[in-house]
């Protein structure tokens, strides 16, 4: 069933892991748009044209998206969701195609890390870097190459017509990627919740301990911190936090009151219900 | 003066912001030894092939160097030093080409990037991406290219025989690099002094608020801290802490003691003076 209200504003070609974790989130067969950047992500929901976006924040293994952490500052949008798929990488070529045969293999260059023990053992075989994972399936599907493969996601090598020659080929079968859903508007309070807050302090001794402080003193457990450079200011950092608990409950609400004391801004990026580890689920069809 | 004895690595071609961080750190001539990756860095003070590596670590703008902290805890080599090298964008070109005939810019993705708004000015000239800044001065010297430039440090222009067509083309002239200088055995104590930490927390509730009370608790001021995902265990995180003082310090080896009690582990990456922020300075010849 379609939604005709949901348009996911996503990152890539069709076939992204993107998309496969838009279609994860909502269950259904949604509209997906894709984009060529994360900004345009971004724009796209602001601008009105999407409901949603999906954007990767932090993967299990290379860690933390960092243009994403400058957009969610930049733009007004609020995080509504999460999800944490699994990615896992399949070897694709036209069909037929033998491993022996293969001379050049395609993929986006953290996908080619990702893969490279499989790749050592492809003999003649070299690395070729692509801007997109599923853009490399789409460029071996178009230029035909019988002596290729691309390194992408199985609904990758469904949506181009090809085949998985070997699939789960990753060093690492712990590899998530945690992705958040932003929108216009805040989400409907739902447990168990998380919230994410972006702050800043001032450059006085013990600044970022005292900052913690305001939620250990209230039994609010913090899940993480990411520090980015503030631009224009050296060595001065903006910290986004993620901590257990909904903004609406009065625990963590006066908390960040209490964080607005001591920073130099606060904003509440959004509380949503904290997301599940899902393995990203194929559809045969368009 | 030329000190036979302290030979450098750095990444990246002769000419390179790291070469000149090395030139800036060590006040003299100094060998230095260029290296393909920063793996290499690491691997080369290691092995004993050079004495220290220069890595860079941080930008101001750009954030932190992410495969540079989890080398530091691959490889068990000591931070000794610092130094915040400012960084100064250049728009290199054969002698005589004017700005009028420029198609092509070529350098690192991330100085296009500090540099987008002088090049969105440059009429009809588009970026290319090249691996390295003072490598895409090399190329452009070896093709000899009239219609293109390349974005670089003063030196690479010097290096390569070259001029500098407009200097300082960056967006924000607040652009500094932070480099670690590595060695294999820990520094004299020098005020004043910091120290660099790596540990990972047993995910209990308020674990990270723990670690850093150990510190405040002996008024000692946290400078930065940055987390990685630990390969293998998704969700969970090796943080990197940067305090002030130096370990020899009773105060501080408690603190680091007191961390080693709750934390899953402890590893001190090295103690060494606090680094000024310096302006690179140009040599004429090698």
């Amino acid at each position: 069933m379609r939604s005709p209200d949901i348009v996911v504003a996503f990152q890539g070609e069709f076939g992204a892991f993107s998309e496969m974790a838009a279609r994860a989130y909502f269950h259904e067969a949604v509209t997906v748009a894709p984009q060529t950047s994360f900004a345009a992500i971004f724009e796209a929901v602001e601008g009105g044209v999407c409901t949603h976006g999906m954007a990767p924040i932090e993967n299990s293994l290379a860690g933390s998206i960092h243009e994403n952490y400058d957009l969610l500052l930049k733009h007004t949008l609020q995080i509504v969701g999460e999800i944490k798929l699994r990615i896992v990488h399949n070897l694709i070529v036209h069909p037929g195609v033998r491993l022996a045969s293969v001379r050049r293999i395609y993929s986006h260059p953290q996908a080619l890390a990702q893969c490279s023990e499989f790749i050592r053992h492809v003999r003649d075989a070299e690395p070729v870097i692509h801007y997109d994972t599923a853009g490399a399936v789409k460029h071996l599907k178009e230029t035909g190459e019988k002596d290729a493969a691309a390194i992408a996601s199985a609904q990758a090598a469904i949506d181009y017509g090809l085949e998985i020659l070997q699939a789960g080929i990753e060093n690492n079968h712990q590899n998530y990627t945690r992705f958040l859903v932003v929108a216009p508007e805040a989400a409907e309070p739902e447990a168990p919740a998380k919230t994410a807050i972006v702050f800043a302090m001032k450059d006085v001794p013990g600044a970022l301990f005292k900052s913690l402080s305001v939620f250990a003193l209230r039994d609010i457990n913090l899940l993480r911190i990411e520090s980015r450079p503030l631009p224009g200011s050296p060595w001065e950092y903006a910290f986004y936090l993620d901590f257990e608990g909904h903004i609406g409950d009065e625990r963590c609400s006066r908390a960040v009151e209490h964080l607005g004391e001591i920073a130099t801004f606060v904003r509440i990026l959004g509380s949503y219900r904290a997301g599940d580890s899902v393995e990203g689920k194929v559809r045969q069809k368009r």
